[in-house]
């Protein structure tokens, strides 16, 4: 059994290499070929992820040390053009949004569907495995989730930082009437606000120490914003806080807002250790956690895409070409990017 | 409608009484009376916590200052003897254990069933609330929990420390099958690595720095223990780990030994503020969370020890009068001593 | 300690009395006294509830009969005018909607939270309780919930049977892009099927055997229609299914149109058995329960309302004085009537 | 890549294979070949199951019909003999006990843990799948669960159904200190009684209407029997009722036993409509469930055995080879009969 594909697959594509620290350039390299299982993606649309900018900068994350040239970016989306054997050749043409990872399926943790947690899960632009900044990528094919006819590419892309929030919002157990609290304004603080709205969330406060970004949260989804250099935050109030900053000042003064039984969830990251106020955390039987990437997600986050529960597109303030990701990462500091796209066909 | 109560109650009674730090000395109170929906109860027997050790010494825990003569002591048992109006008078004679903690009954938190977090939570032997270190206490009808024919006073006061244990095993999320570390061989960690096994835990690993302690947990509930300053934890392999010694270095290795997607419930008190590995945190997916004393747990607390899967009895060490609790504090940090318990009718 | 309350209260109300089958007459009867705990209301709305029409045709619900005059009504909002002994006065002149039911506080459903299976259970307008088809009625004053300023005393009334629809919303475990099923498209389904949509059901079904009703809840909520007697349901399709008819067939299609997995809540009253396919619950792992009444629902839904996730006020297809209480009973069953509500003060 | 596999291995096997209603032949039959990420082993042990007897006297379980000559038996253990490609080849010689399913791994019930669930499942001894009573059989690897040392093979084929109990302990929601009623005092009933036991039941109850049944299980697990002809179950009295009969009698009479909030779980498979008490289910808030066998069970099963909570070697009331199988068909109605264990390899 071999790989079910059009005649008209290029044998090399394009693909933008990270090479070294601060050191992105475009490269030949052939086009993968889907194993059994797999399917074969022609990328339309790449989210840049700030993991990414990070790599680009300091060459590692935590642990994760870029050894080898990698292609960058995880947040994708494109149409499937080959499957690899034992995968239906109907899905060929098929508009789909990658969930970029692969993971064993036979541990513990994958039977009971925590499947993130595998010790042998393999990630998009995650050392040693190859990201989406290129033409063409590889996945499990049940990892590649058909989308509505009515989905931008770049929304589907972006149904990768929506799971984050998913993942974040059920830990968090937001519901109808919850209060919550999100620090940061970026755009995954923004996809955490606007997934606790969907969610039921009736209070959503955020905050971050640029106003720009401040008043872009006002003027969409939060119903209050403060800064925290200004004013102080409710003591005891909020049923969950999620830090989307990584920032030591923003989760301890979460922590603090936090109202006994709350759950607080750490999407940022931010120093390895960070001394928090576990007496309040004791005292006020609050939870705390963190996300690390999700599981089971994709059908909820295309469910709210769908629903108009979550605007995507609108978080898009720049799409480049893959010869435009040195430019895309130089400007994401700048408060004025929100999202920027690669569209590695362009 | 007046208290229902036998002709012979006396009108003062014996009470150990913290009147400054250090200071403990005993006083003639009047018998207090019950009011609507209360029982008054002659104390049999009284746990020592290490609470009242911490208020002998420094006249404060926490936020929490004694500021006005105190009577400590707020793990207790005894015999009904008179009710308060609305009160059914057939329960004068009843043996009780007394769950020493009084709820509003009507905020959001007791309605939901939560109501240890109540903020008008009034607790035995929390400032400025009497104890049990007296002939006599009164109690809500409900939190004097009658007790079967065969369970001893001392066993009875000290399904108190059990209900801690029960909590910390519920959020725990301790099931048949668990892998559990206990940091810390005194008396909670003791009875919490009980409850843990009662919930069938399949491995309970226990550490102090003390042999002694190391070695009693071994003889009776551990299935292996760890000296600290010797042997290192083996890596994200627990689905549980409970601290109960509020120790710095005990709280960071349990989490390093914690298994992605586990629990971390800390019981100890010990610094207000921790350096926690919030990157392991985050990484992992573990829920780190603290007790604040208990709800809904004295019909269980009863059923273990009713069941005999929790032995209570054993771990007393001493029994004193009320004379004897200035020496009962004073013997708490000798290894030798588990739980000392305070008889005031002696 | 004696109630407070303006000088200007009546000593009598006019009240629309249950006397026998068929047979409702107004009566002039005392202002009920807040007891301690307790607030007096000013009835200003209450909904018309198909168990009122029910205890009017038949004179009793299975094992609740009623042997007394009763006042109907459970579906009510007001103004307190007057609080009991220990409430704070400051909240007479507070708008409010009433949970109409009271617990014991004491047994071990209401200590857990579940107050609404305390075994002393008391609820407005089930024998031998009145309701609130008067001017004035009593209720303890936690379960007086403050509205806000913007929403509709019919509305206010209405968060009751909102309350049954979050508590089956909650049972059905709805999440967003959970696919629900609701039979019956009368105002308990309606409610049912407008949170789901709240709580983020990606497709909402609903049935019912008059197509105006069909209509009109193609026309507000559902995603979908079905007419039970021309189409077939999908097999084995929805995660939830709520019954809001008690009818035979539309159970046991319901459940047959049930994922594995998923969740059947039963909240219309049929009859006592019913022959159930037990093989098709166990083989796929459904859970079938129901709904009696709700606790801990009002803050939820009156965030709901608060949000416009829920609208109430367009339900009401008519309001009377309580002169007009048989009329709005007469015409319950004409299928352009949504829900009628008795304005006492009228 | 080929199977790993000692030279020694034979081509063939011995077979009891059921040929049509009431027809079981030893064939002689090739021995399976593992595939890709399976394992081979060669049966020691395995349990006959009361669907094993249905499907010898009846040729059909409901909607499962025999059109093929098929291998029964599905309660299997044995040791691995060769490993199918991408299978580490040092399981070779490793002690298992199979869970008997195959599931697709890549649906949304596998996904997220519910595996059994899967649509595609493959089951032993469910046609068209063969089973184990055989001298060989293939599974997947990480469905080949490796055993302790100390325990016998009949006791690893029996973690089958202990892996049903536990699935039933679970959906139960059983904790220490539940109230449980177990109908019918068979394999399974005993089994389930003895989980519930191991996750702390305080009060197990047991009906049969045959006396010896009852008499065993009072001398084994249950704290209390009751013949169903002779006297009344309390009512509203257990939090979870356990139904291994099947019988409509037993199902009815156990959910009227089952306390407000209380948990139904039907484990004997019984007619496919049954006439429930709904009323009940309603206004106690009763969830009513059953089990289709097991998920994420083997790891918890391993465990109760290890630490000594379930003993199932004291079920096997009879050990015959493969030869035997219709002897122990024809013994399983004796009430003197709990468990017969077939031994291929004898």
């Amino acid at each position: 059994m071999t790989a079910t594909a059009p005649a008209s697959l290029p044998a090399t594509m394009r693909a933008s290499v990270l090479t070294g620290v601060g050191e992105v350039v475009i490269e030949e390299r052939p086009v993968p070929e889907p194993a059994a299982g797999e399917v074969l993606v022609r990328i339309a649309a790449v989210g840049l992820c700030g993991s990414d900018v990070h790599y680009y900068r300091h060459g590692r994350i935590g642990d994760y040390v870029v050894r080898e040239p990698m292609i960058l970016g995880h947040e994708s989306a494109g149409v499937v053009v080959a499957v690899g054997p034992g995968v239906d050749a109907g899905r060929v043409g098929q508009r789909v949004s990658i969930e970029p990872q692969r993971c064993c399926r036979v541990c513990r943790y994958c039977k009971r569907g925590e499947y993130n947690l595998c010790p042998a899960i393999e990630f998009y632009a995650t050392p040693p495995v190859d990201g989406a900044f290129a033409e063409y990528a590889t996945i499990d094919a049940d990892f590649a989730h058909p989308i509505p006819d009515g989905m931008s590419m770049a929304a589907a892309a972006l149904l990768e930082p929506l799971s984050v929030a998913i993942a974040t919002a059920r830990k968090a157990r937001i519901e109808p009437g919850s209060r919550v609290l999100v620090a940061g304004c970026g755009p995954i603080g923004l996809v955490c606000a606007q997934v606790a709205r969907a969610y039921g969330a009736i209070e959503i406060v955020m905050t971050d120490l640029v106003a720009a970004r401040r008043e872009r949260a006002a003027a969409t989804v939060a119903t209050g914003v403060v800064d925290p250099t200004v004013d102080a935050l409710p003591d005891a109030h909020f049923d969950a806080f999620i830090d989307a900053t990584g920032a030591l000042p923003a989760v301890r003064s979460g922590i603090l807002a936090t109202a006994p039984g709350g759950v607080v969830v750490l999407v940022g990251m931010g120093a390895d250790d960070m001394s928090l106020p576990v007496s309040v955390i004791t005292s006020r039987e609050i939870s705390v956690t963190g996300v690390f990437r999700y599981n089971n997600t994709w059908p909820t986050a295309i469910a709210l895409v769908e629903q108009g529960l979550v605007d995507l597109d609108s978080l898009v303030t720049a799409s480049v070409g893959l010869d435009g990701v040195v430019a895309a990462i130089e400007s994401d500091a700048d408060p004025a990017t929100l999202k920027s796209v690669i569209e590695p066909g362009r």
